[in-house]
Order: C-alpha cells, then sequence, then structure tokens
C-alpha cells in the first residue's frame, strides 16, 4: 500500500514538471501574439515545438505507464486523488493513442495549410486551399480513428474530447437538433420585433486607446481580475492566455467604437476568472484544470452575455461610458447601450455574430465537421453544402468563400471539433447563470451597481474550484440541480430577444 | 566514417533542440523583469527550473558522451564543425563534472541567500547574511574543485571559465597587476587636472519618458539594432536579453535626467550587435554563440565608452537632443556633454563608476573572490578586507556594509569568477576599437554623423561573426594582430582623461 501510494507521489511529480512546461508554453505563446518581433517568429515556433516535444516523451515515457497502472489499483487515495489519476490516464491516452509520426505529420500538415490559408482566404480561393486542407483532414481522421478505439468512442468524439473531454455526440445532438429547429422559427420573429422598435441611436465619437485601457482595466477590477496574478495588452484578437497565477488577457480597441472592445474584454475576464479561481491545492495536477473549453467558454459568455448584456449592468456601465469618454445625451443613456447590446443581424462571418444567430455558425460547421470525419463530405464539396446550409438556417448566402467556408482558421490550422464548445458554452452558461440568479437575488442587484462579487462567489464554488474533479455533466448537474437542458437557453433567448427584459 | 559523420549529425541535433531551450529561458527570463506580475514569481521559477533540469538531462545523457567521443575521431569534418565539436565538449564538461545534487544544493542556497540579501543590503548587516553566504561560497568552492579535475586549471579559474571559456589566471593577473599600478598614480593626476578645468554645467529640464524612448529607439536604430528582430523595454535594472533573432533589451528612465539612460541604451545596444551578428549558419550551434561574457562586454564597451563618449560622437548627439527635448544654451552643447560622460569621481558604488574607477572596484573582486575560493579569506573577514582594499585602491572606505562588500548581487546569487569579464572587457574593447580606428577613418568620421555602419562593419567581419570558433585570445589576436595589452587600455584612459581627446 505505502509502495503503491509512492507511485501515486512520483505521477504526481511527473505532471507537476509537465505543467511547469504548459505554463512556459503559455507564457511564450502570449508573448508571440503580443510582444515578439516579427523575425522571431521560426525561432518562436522551433521553441515551443521543443517543449512539445518534450511533453510528449514525458507522457509517453514507458515508466509513467507503469506507476499509472500501479497506482490505480491502489487503495487509500482520496477523492481528489482519485480524480486526478483518472485525468491523468486521459491525458496519457490522448498523447499514447497516436504514434508520434502522425502527431508530427499533422502538425506539419496543419502549419502548411494554415499558410496557404492565410493568402486563400482573402483572395477566397478554396480551390488553392484543397490540396492542403484535404491532407489536414485525412491526418485528423486517423488521430480520430486511433483515439476512438483507445477511448471508446466514434472518431469525432475522440477529436472533440480533446478540448472538452466526455463530452459525446448524446450531449450535443439534442441540443443542437433542438436550437437548429427553433432558431429559423425565433429569429424571423425577433427582427419583425426590433423593426417596430427605434434603430439605436450612433454612438459617434473619438475614444483615444489609453481611455479604452483604463475602462477596461476598471471593469476587469469591477469583475474581479486579480492584476498581481495577471494584466491586460494588446493582441490582433482578443485571448485569454499566461500560466498559473499569471492569466494574460488581450484586446485590440478600436477608436471610433469603444463597444467592442468593451465586451472583448469582459469576455476575455469570464475566462481570466476561471483560471485565477482554480483549486489552489491542485495548480500543478490535470484534476486542477479547468474542465474543458465548452466550460470555459461558458464563464467568458456568464460574464459578457449574461451578466454584462443584462439591463442592470447596462444601468451601471452607461453612466461609467458617459464620465470615461465625456459625451451626453440620448444615445449614451443605458436603454440605447441595450439596444447596441442586442442587436440582432444575420450576416456570413462568426465572429460578428450576434448572441441570437451565433448557434446556426456553430452548428452549420459542427455538421459539416463531422460529416467530413466520417466520409460522409468530400472537401471539394465544402463550398456548397456550407452555402446550403447558411440558406437552411439564416436564409442567406454567402457571395464567395471568403466569407463563406473560408473565414475560420479551425480546420485549416488542424482545429477539427472546437467549434461545439462555443454554443455548449452558451447553453451552460444560460443555465448556470439562471440557477445563480434564482439562488441569490443579490446577483442582479449587484450587476446594476457594477458589483460582481456575489455573482463570481456562486462561479467560484459552484465551478471554479472544482477543477477537473468531475465530469462536465456532473459538474453542469451537481451545480444546477440537472443535466444540459436547452429549454433554459431558449427561455433566455426569448427573455432578452423578445420580451426585451 | 559516414557512420561517424552520422554521430556528428546526431549531436547537432541534440544541440539544436537545447538551443531552443535555452531560447525559451532567455525570452521567460526577459519577461520576469519586464512584464511579469508578481504573483507570478513562484510559478515562473518552475517553469526556470523545470527547462533547467531538462538542459541539464540532456547534456548528461549517456549517448551524447558516446557520440561526443565517437566524433571527435571523425576524419572529413569542417573547420567549424569541428570547433563546433570542442565547444559542446566544453558545455559536456561543465555539466558532468558536477553531479547533479550539487548543482541542485548550491541553486538552493543561492537563492535563499538572495533572498536574505535584498533584506540584509538596505540594512547594512553583513552579519545576517554571513551563514547563507558561508554555505553559498562553500557549495562554490565545491563545484569550482569538481571542475578543475575535469578542465585541467584551478578551482577559481574554473569557475571564471563558465563565463569566459579558456581564459586563464595569466591572462587577467598582468592586466590586473597592471591596472592596480597604474591607476593610484594615474587617479590623483587626472582629479588634479579636472579640478582646473569648469565644472560640467547642470543639465536641468523634464525629460518625459515617451520623449526619452523615442530618443532611445533612434539612436539603437543609428548604431544598428535590427527592430525586426528586437525590441526596447522597460526594467529595473537594464540589460540584454532575449533569445535568437529576438534580442531583448530593457533600460531605465529618469524624467529629470536622461544622460543615464542615454548611455544603457547605447551599452545594451552594443550587446544586441553581437547577439544580432552571431553567424547565420550556426545560430543553433555552440560554436554560433557569442564568445564569453568579457568579449560580449568589449562589444557594449565599444558602443557606450569607446565610440559613444569620444568627442565625435557628442558633437552629433548634442544636436539630436537639443531637438529631442527643446533645450538650448552651453549646457546642451557637445562639450558640456563630454564633461559630463567623462567625468571621475571615486566613489563607492560599483554599478555608478566612471570609467577610471571602474577597474579598481573590479580588481578588489577579483582579488577577494579568489582568495575565498582559495580559502584564503575567511567570509567573516570579508568586510574589512573589502575596505582595507577600497583604501587602497581608491582611498577611500566605505562607512557601512551597504555600500561595500553588500552592494552587489553576485556573490549572494551564486555568481563566482564573473567580475573580471568587466574590465578584460573595457581593456579588449579599447584594443578592437583603436585597431578598428587605424584600419579605417572613416570610423571616427562615420560617429561624428551618427553614423555607426563603418565601426560595426568592421566588428560584424572581425568579432560577431565568428561566434566561437576561436578562442578569446585567437580571436583577439586575429582581430588586432597581438594577443591583451594593456597599454593600449592605458592609452586610451591618458588620451580622454588626460589629455582631453
Amino acid at each position: 500500500m505505502i509502495t503503491n501510494h509512492t507511485e501515486y507521489q512520483a505521477i504526481e511529480r511527473r505532471f507537476t514538471r509537465l505543467a511547469a512546461i504548459h505554463d512556459a508554453l503559455g507564457v511564450l505563446g502570449w508573448d508571440s501574439q503580443t510582444m515578439m518581433p516579427t523575425g522571431a517568429a521560426d525561432g518562436r515556433a522551433a521553441q515551443m515545438a521543443a517543449l512539445r516535444v518534450i511533453v510528449h516523451e514525458l507522457l509517453t515515457d514507458s515508466r509513467l505507464a507503469d506507476e499509472l497502472a500501479a497506482a490505480e489499483v491502489e487503495a487509500g487515495l482520496t477523492v481528489w486523488q482519485r480524480a486526478n489519476l483518472r485525468e491523468m490516464r486521459h491525458a496519457w491516452i490522448h498523447a499514447n493513442a497516436v504514434p508520434s509520426e502522425l502527431v508530427e505529420a499533422s502538425s506539419r500538415a496543419a502549419s502548411a495549410c494554415e499558410m496557404i490559408w492565410r493568402t486563400a482566404r482573402p483572395a477566397g480561393d478554396f480551390g488553392a486551399l484543397l490540396p492542403a486542407f484535404t491532407e489536414v483532414l485525412e491526418l485528423q481522421r486517423e488521430i480520430g480513428a486511433a483515439k476512438a478505439a483507445a477511448l471508446g468512442c466514434t472518431p469525432y468524439e475522440a477529436l472533440l474530447d480533446a478540448y472538452e473531454p466526455g463530452v459525446r455526440i448524446a450531449m450535443i445532438d439534442p441540443l443542437f437538433n433542438d436550437l437548429a429547429e427553433f432558431l429559423p422559427e425565433f429569429l424571423p420573429r425577433v427582427l419583425e420585433r426590433q423593426a417596430t422598435l427605434p434603430a439605436p441611436r450612433p454612438l459617434d465619437g473619438r475614444f483615444p486607446v489609453e481611455t479604452q485601457r483604463i475602462l477596461g482595466e476598471r471593469l476587469m477590477r469591477a469583475v474581479g481580475f486579480d492584476f498581481n496574478r495577471g494584466r491586460l495588452d494588446v493582441s490582433l484578437h482578443p485571448f485569454c492566455g499566461g500560466a498559473t497565477n499569471d492569466v494574460r488577457l488581450t484586446t485590440r480597441y478600436n477608436e471610433t467604437n469603444f463597444t467592442v472592445s468593451v465586451m472583448a474584454v469582459l469576455h476575455e475576464t469570464g475566462h481570466a476568472l476561471y483560471e485565477q479561481g482554480r483549486p489552489a491545492a491542485w495548480l500543478t495536477q490535470p484534476v486542477g484544470l479547468a474542465r474543458g473549453m465548452a466550460m470555459h467558454e461558458s464563464q467568458s459568455l456568464i460574464i459578457e452575455m449574461q451578466a454584462a448584456r443584462s439591463r442592470p449592468f447596462l444601468e451601471f456601465l452607461a453612466p461609467l461610458v458617459r464620465q470615461t469618454f465625456g459625451y451626453t445625451g440620448p444615445a449614451w443613456q443605458a436603454d440605447n447601450l441595450w439596444r447596441h447590446y442586442t442587436r440582432v443581424e444575420p450576416g456570413f462571418i462568426r465572429i460578428e455574430a450576434d448572441e441570437i444567430t451565433y448557434p446556426a455558425h456553430v452548428i452549420l460547421r459542427y455538421r459539416l465537421e463531422r460529416a467530413m470525419i466520417a466520409g460522409d463530405l468530400a472537401p471539394a464539396d465544402l463550398p456548397a453544402a456550407w452555402n446550403d446550409e447558411m440558406q437552411a438556417l439564416l436564409g442567406i448566402t454567402p457571395p464567395d468563400d471568403r466569407r463563406g467556408c473560408l473565414q475560420d482558421i479551425h480546420w485549416p490550422s488542424g482545429g477539427w471539433g472546437y467549434f461545439p464548445t462555443y454554443t455548449l458554452g452558451a447553453a451552460i452558461a444560460a443555465q448556470l447563470f439562471e440557477t445563480a440568479r434564482l439562488a441569490d437575488p443579490g446577483i442582479m442587484q449587484g450587476l446594476s451597481r457594477g458589483d460582481f462579487v456575489p455573482l463570481v462567489g456562486w462561479l467560484r464554488t459552484h465551478i471554479h474550484a472544482k477543477g477537473s474533479l468531475l465530469s462536465t455533466d456532473d459538474l453542469l448537474t451537481v451545480a444546477t440541480g440537472r443535466p444540459l437542458d436547452v429549454s433554459v437557453y431558449r427561455r433566455h433567448l426569448e427573455r432578452r430577444y423578445w420580451d426585451g427584459e
């Protein structure tokens, strides 16, 4: 028994080391998007590749396999230690299921394809991308097949599992099928209602970068971001990265429009709170990690969509905006901000989509990538299939592939099975927020004063501090009393976009 | 033969990987002094320790030892490959001579001692530091002894060898003994001459950080810094760090005094040019590294001391300063800048010392650390020995240990054998600069226009592009026609501080 427990301790030490390397990768990744001079790109790629190879070597070391097997039959471990072992095994399966050569070939193919995509996208030239795209897909299919055997699921689920462990099609399909039925009926009603209301008054003005940054940091503090363990910088695309106790957020600024940056900062702060709230005793272990990308997205969307686009919060935000930028008048009232932030308009581009149409973009990608991984859709047929789905879900057809199947970096760069986490996250966010709001009336009252303590306190207890102790499903069930319930998400959309709450 | 050549290639691949990890460490180190939030310090230490352990494991891997031995008897290697093998063996000796436990104990002791030093220094309390200091010293003595056997030199030389490979006491003693004789005679003469001249007019004004930064970047560009492969930031102490093709300089700004930051930027740019000028074909290999810390210091001092404090350059700098900050009058003329930048005044603090008294600070530390490593000076006797040397070399006695033996971080943090590189670098700088200047009259003419192309072109060819192909001694001899010649350095000091050139 004592010997076995020593095995467990030995594995913890291995994973502590892995966590340090992952953290180093997080800082290097942040630097490459915020600080790095362009001429350093090749060197940085080499540095990060070297560290990733080391991670892979540590996870495929045969001594780890032996220690894991020994620890798994050990008695006397705590619940957290058991869960940690389960997460270690999960990481082990992902690393060991795929031969190194396949990992490398896939990584090389994705780098090459991403390079081509960077010129093919602006040119709208899917034909130029097709050969590299096909290679990336074939390698992803191989990886999916290899992991499927080890995980006991379908190849597509095996890819999804790398982003949200344990989530299967059985959780996604009911949600996405329901939404695919609901949205084409709901969207025209929302647009009709919107047309009867006055259009948002334009928020014209100059919004200096430095002033926007100060406002962003003010809001980050209000939400509960700990600047002793993180910072805010600028990058081309906003993200939340960095390392343990060192959360690096980014945004970008447009000096003629402050509304995008404000919400980007709040979104990324939602991610950051999850990272800064992970269980302190387990920060170096797999069980101490955030649950997965869907749960992570739920945390950003609770702040950005559920809390910050609510009327109570916008009542707090409006005077702060007026005071910060020095504008007055009816355009700068909370109600007008609300109309901006809840404006619905079907469009071709996912990252510009509103809360109502966003799920349609995700469902489309989910259907298509699942079909491609299954071998039911050939890459050459992707543009036509994309346009058909857009027509069916949003009633519009992209005029070119630039605004169609070429718009996202995910597939060319090897990110297959990631898209569903966006809408899973949105639905989880709605369910968590409703539960929290009903449990504590102080939450909405707090938002109207810019006080996030009641809301974040609930999230800390029910989500952040749990790390990866529970599965996604169990975490949600324990927190809200039931598994994922799409009706809550629908109700949220109806309340905001039909009732105008 | 072909098999052997494969061995050589295999080792190159190992060192390419090591270079990537070193580069990652360089970026993480830069970040920790410029960007990192304070709460991330422990995590960052863990990340860097994990990468250093990996470096050590890669260098002590028994397969590397076999491959090295095989490659060393291989025929048909080029001169660069041979030199690369020699440098690989050198790195191997340093890593393998010392047992891991000793490396770890020393690193831990140094971290603990540095922590105590941070409070003992401001308190001037050497007694509080003594136990930890003694432990650091004892472990350094053990490391020196272990490496001495492997390198075939004395323990002190073995420590020095980690900073400037191949340099031995036989190169340092003639230089330092000469200077220790020359300076106490020369310094009073300089001070006397200085007293007969008008004192520098004060450079009073407000110098906004942003304006100083713009001036600094302007000068960096003039010197030849490539911003596509590097950047300038702010840290508590200026340094040159980062990674291959990603050189990160720092400075600090004082809004009531611009003179320090200008020279700090020029100094670090000298280091940066060396890094940016390393041989392109060998950037991932040991032979492609800069020769050592003394040669590195020579490159910073050529820019800062030899070039930038010369009258021709100050003729260029003065109007630029007037234009940048918007001041006019006699204080802002080149001659007054020259009087500021060549002001001599014996003081207690090394990092504030002028060009004349700086070597005395270094010689003192060299004598004392050598005696401590040899066991001839007990740490408890350090304060008294320090003060005696200060009196002998500069004629002043520190009023307390804060301004005496507690002022530098080097010894508490385990940096023994580093100090001599400062003055070795200064002497090498004088010799290289004199050779370059005599070879190309365009160099001084260029400086008067802020044009560093002739000077840096000479340095690129004769120093930077050579990497570690030659030993320090050979590199200097090939570049200047003779080994280190202290008379050149003396002549430089006499010309500037006696002749007023």
